[in-house]
């Protein structure tokens, strides 16, 4: 698979599946002579014949008796571990809908797709065209989520307890922990996917990237991330361009050049410090204003501006005694919110007290083990001491990592048991609790070393040891082992030739690894830009070096989303979610944190005690700045609208429009 | 009118307004035994027959045909300066509808009223049931407002140039302007409004007031007032009670129990202190949340959970070029939005810094000015010297009252020149504009006291006569004052005989003065929050007087507005609208003062100097304590949830079944 891209044919050669395995249509409108395969379902090898052919029935059936009329292929090779699935026009068109997406009318405007009106819309004959793959695989990837067991029945083939559903069980998420189901996902277009790869990572444009094709082919989340990592790129410009001139062109600032002189020098000059704090503060804010204005512009293309999550279905894991939704009058599980609120309450915040807490303690440890070692050594100067030195940081990175890794799976555990109903709560609190504790672990050391310690010159030298090794690691980690181990150590079956059927060439996706998802790519640029806004004024260099990172981030996360790991599902959204909320917070922060590091900083203290101005008066000055740069920035954020006129137009009009229609239709 | 409330008999003896001169009505359902007169529209002494025909013959005119198709009266009487409006059955109805008023359906639960489904509605037969008194008279209100010319034309009678509408102009606006209109209100029931009195303000029920009624008879904005009034007074209670125990029962605080006394005494102890502190903010927080709930749980009750504001005709005064509005597509005036912005910026924001620059300067004034009489008094020591000493706060009041008084028109003006489309938006900049400079003008003298002069006997001597002698001016200004004109001074005409026409009796209402809003009430419920949020830690009995005067306040503003001036419109609203962000935003700043008031306090200070404890340290930790509690804030603010569940319930009830109804129309 991975070698494709290096192969001159543009042809693919591949022998599709065959036509007439795929489930029957009956609507006219719907056939068609070649079905799309959207979405692989995964199964173990233990599968009985019996359960597949249950479980393909299943999907083919229609709604009305509880399956989600999708069509099914069973695979054209021996051994069935899997099933292909696609979806009707008549279906796609009516999920569409559902969904809230905006498509293009006739007229040119976005307006939210109608069933009714579908006519009217372009390029609503051609699937292909009218939705993207990505949003056509969701779909599917909807449907087989909503699948329920209508009764209480034994999933045949099964013998044992585990194959029972209980009445309105979930019937994938039992048939993955059943172990029939191995996993879902969405499937490669090599044709599209080779396309995309030349656009985006691999060689001529440097600047900018393919954000639409991203779009339309990985879909919603995926892009946002890109267009967020493209945008954030692009802000650090100034910054970085800042940051060269305080280092360099400033008077006074020379002395901190060379990046292993940065421990004898005491940073930037009284004003060059001045001006990289506000201009940091400001730079926060702006970025997170003008990101909201670019995000709902993007959301305008993107069809998402209006997506209706309206009365959604619970999250398939979400469990409780069966009742009557007060709301819908559905027969739904139901559990109490008052119920949720205590778990999270009683049992949540005082274990994620507990970890945030254990951080610091390690902290602690640390220095104390640090002092200790430090003293030992100084009394007896051996080699056996001089390696003790080294003990405490050992111990405690061994400690830090041990402890995220423990937390990552409590996090994940804790929210689950907090048995959200909706996959937007679990994701916030999910979200809540991990970015807690990352803040507080890597920025603890940090914190300490700024306010308590109030070394202003070691605070410099661990925020570049961070900066470049924590980058150099990253990138090494994430893209150059994934690599070698894509290139020279997996699985010899991917080299086949190329006029492999396409059957046995969808399978063969199942040898790459699931793709590990967004979020540790999102935290990643979150605590870059944590050492940016809060750091920044001590090393005005950061922004150049989180330039030069993220130039390469780009391209080797697009290297791997498209290479090395099998394709995500990526909802329509229309915005980052709780990663906007996340950034904007440390935005925040930043402002308390630049002030009191300009305070802080031995440049002025000193400038001060020349004024003779006392540092009680000093403190009263900062907390004054403080406030009001807190107020400007609240005042700036207010100032500046979130989205662009054309697009608050372009919104009013279709929400005029949706009331009108419903005036008409009341006539 | 004003003395009927005190008279023994229960019947008013009117003679009713000929029935037979109310416009006829052709629809079957909107033919009724009487008309209620709702509205009065008062013109002025030297206006034509001729205009007057016109004016009535507009307001009967079919919406078709460019009129608000209203029923009107000419009156009954010879001098014939009034017209009574009523407004029919149907148009009631659909004007409901438009409002997204909700109303009591067959099941007894609150849904948005439908025209269509109107029969199963509870009442729907009955208007003085279904509709309350206040919603028909905004109703009707409404109608004439969205009066527009079709087409330029001159106003028959009105010979000059002032008579020409042009095509579009608002024509009740238009003939205010040309002099012919003197004022559009609404007409007081008299049987009604003394039936609320009786349960309102005359007697026996001191507890509590009947909210239902209030508004059912003025409707919205007024209801909400005197809940939001209602529902402080009872959140002062705890505060009082707190107050009370701090002062006469805590070991150490007894030394300031004596009003006179206040100057001599630190203050309340440490711990005393820090307990009023934290109880304030934690009491702030509270309150706004609770009073969100309630406010909810109101707005359900009164059927505005689902007001659609929707794309409503620009305000009256809005003017611009005329053109397509790109939303709606229809013709109406356009103005810039980046022209507002700039003239809100590049005018409007320096003007208003300007103002609150000269409060400033003249507390600056003043402060110096003290310093000289003082001076010059202990130099001269004369009685000349003695009455010089009272001149710099005599210029200082009358200073501060004159720029208050310019301000107000300035404010009102500026705002009046942003030209804002929306009704929303002009009372939102409005308000702004005065909240801004009344925080100013009414604590930039207390926030010197405590933070620049850090006398805290002063703060404290400050606040208490500013506690009892403003509200002791207030009520006096507010009541006593029209009380007495209105019993004593006023038109004797008001003392005929009670059998009189009741053509006569609606114009007798014209001699009273208009209600001047509940502006004015707002901004001092604001002040009082003020000071007890912002430095109630100072003087613990701030409450125990708040709520001693809350209770007179209740009296005096009930018996204010039923008897001492004309009805007020008063529009459905869902909640306090810009007031609730206002008290808000003063909780927040609350914090921040508690935190450096308490580490101001003379006994926190020798408290921490004989624990050796080192001023810049305090500071540090006052710094870490403000942070910390507002974090708190905004948790607990996050917490707990702005509806109660019950609310939730309904109002997603009804989006869950608006959106229901649209799929099956789709269908």
């Amino acid at each position: 698979m991975a070698s494709l891209g290096e192969e001159a044919s543009d042809q693919i050669k591949v022998k599709i599946l065959a036509q007439d395995s795929w489930t029957k249509v009956s609507c006219p409108c719907c056939v068609s002579d070649r079905v799309e395969p959207l979405v692989l379902i995964w199964l173990t090898d233990k599968v009985q014949p019996l359960t597949r052919k249950w479980l393909i029935s299943l999907i083919e059936d229609s709604k009305r008796h509880g399956g989600a009329a999708l069509l099914a292929h069973p695979g054209d090779d021996e051994c069935g571990d899997v099933i292909v699935v696609s979806a009707s026009r008549c279906n796609l068109l009516k999920a569409t809908e559902d969904l809230g997406l905006c498509k293009k009318y006739q007229d040119g405007d976005m307006i939210p797709f109608s069933y009714q009106d579908r006519d009217n819309f372009s390029n609503v004959d051609d699937m292909t065209e009218f939705l993207t793959l990505a949003e056509r695989q969701y779909i599917v990837k909807n449907e087989l989520d909503s699948l329920q067991a209508q009764k209480k029945q034994k999933i045949p083939g099964i013998g044992d307890a585990t194959g029972v559903l209980q009445a309105w069980e979930n019937v994938c998420q039992k048939l993955v922990k059943a172990g029939v189901i191995k996993d879902i996902f969405p499937l490669h277009d090599q044709q599209k996917l080779k396309e995309l790869g030349k656009k985006w990572y691999s060689g001529k444009q440097i600047w900018g990237q393919p954000l639409d094709e991203i779009h339309s082919y990985f879909g919603g989340t995926v892009a946002y991330y890109f267009s967020f990592l493209d945008f954030y790129t692009w802000a650090l410009v100034p910054s970085a361009f800042l940051g060269l001139f305080l280092t360099f062109l400033m008077p006074g600032g020379g002395s901190s050049v060379e990046l292993g002189d940065v421990e004898d020098d005491d940073g930037p000059s009284v004003s060059g410090h001045m001006v990289q704090a506000v201009f940091s503060m400001l730079w926060s804010t702006l970025f997170m204003e003008f990101w909201k204005r670019r995000s709902s512009s993007l959301s305008y293309r993107w069809g998402t501006l209006q997506l209706s999550e309206g009365f959604a279905e619970p999250r398939p894991s979400f469990h409780g005694t069966l009742g009557i939704n007060p709301v819908t009058g559905r027969m739904e599980p139901l559990f109490p919110e008052w119920k949720r609120q205590l778990r999270v309450g009683l049992v949540s915040v005082p274990i994620v007290g507990l970890f945030m807490g254990l951080v610091v303690l390690g902290m602690t440890g640390f220095y104390y083990g640090e002092a200790l070692a430090k003293g030992f050594h100084q009394d007896s100067d051996s080699w056996f001491s001089k390696g003790l030195l080294y003990l405490p940081s050992m111990v405690h990175i061994v400690y830090t990592n041990m402890l995220g890794n423990v937390y990552s799976t409590v996090a994940m555990q804790l929210t689950e048991w907090e048995n959200h109903r909706e996959e937007s709560s679990f994701q916030n609190h999910h979200t809540t609790k991990v970015l807690l504790f990352t803040f507080i672990n890597n920025f603890a050391v940090l914190f300490h070393i700024a306010f308590y310690k109030q070394d202003l010159p070691m605070l410099r030298k661990r925020l570049v040891s961070l900066l470049i090794l924590t980058q150099l690691l990253n990138q090494f980690t994430e893209v150059v082992v994934p690599f070698i181990v894509d290139r020279f150590l997996s699985d010899p079956q991917k080299d086949q030739p190329e006029d492999e059927i396409e059957g046995d060439q969808l399978r063969a996706q199942t040898s790459l690894p699931p793709y590990p998802g967004l979020f540790s790519e999102y935290i990643e640029l979150l605590l870059q830009f944590g050492y940016l806004s809060l750091f920044s004024s001590v090393y005005p260099l950061t922004a150049v070096f989180l330039l030069l990172n993220n130039v390469t981030e780009i391209r080797g996360d697009s290297y791997k989303i498209c290479k090395l790991f099998r394709k995500p599902f990526s909802a329509p959204v229309s915005d980052m979610g709780v990663w906007q909320t996340a950034f904007e917070v440390l935005g925040f922060v930043s402002v308390m944190s630049n002030c009191w590091l300009l305070l802080l900083s031995p440049r002025v203290q000193e400038f001060c005690l020349e004024g003779g101005i006392s540092s009680k008066n000093i403190l009263l000055f900062a907390i004054l700045v403080e406030h009001v740069l807190i107020l400007l920035k609240m005042i700036l954020a207010f100032m500046i609208p979130d989205e662009p006129d054309w697009v608050r137009i372009k919104r009013e009009q279709m929400e005029f429009h949706s009331m009108q229609a419903l005036v008409r239709q009341k006539l």
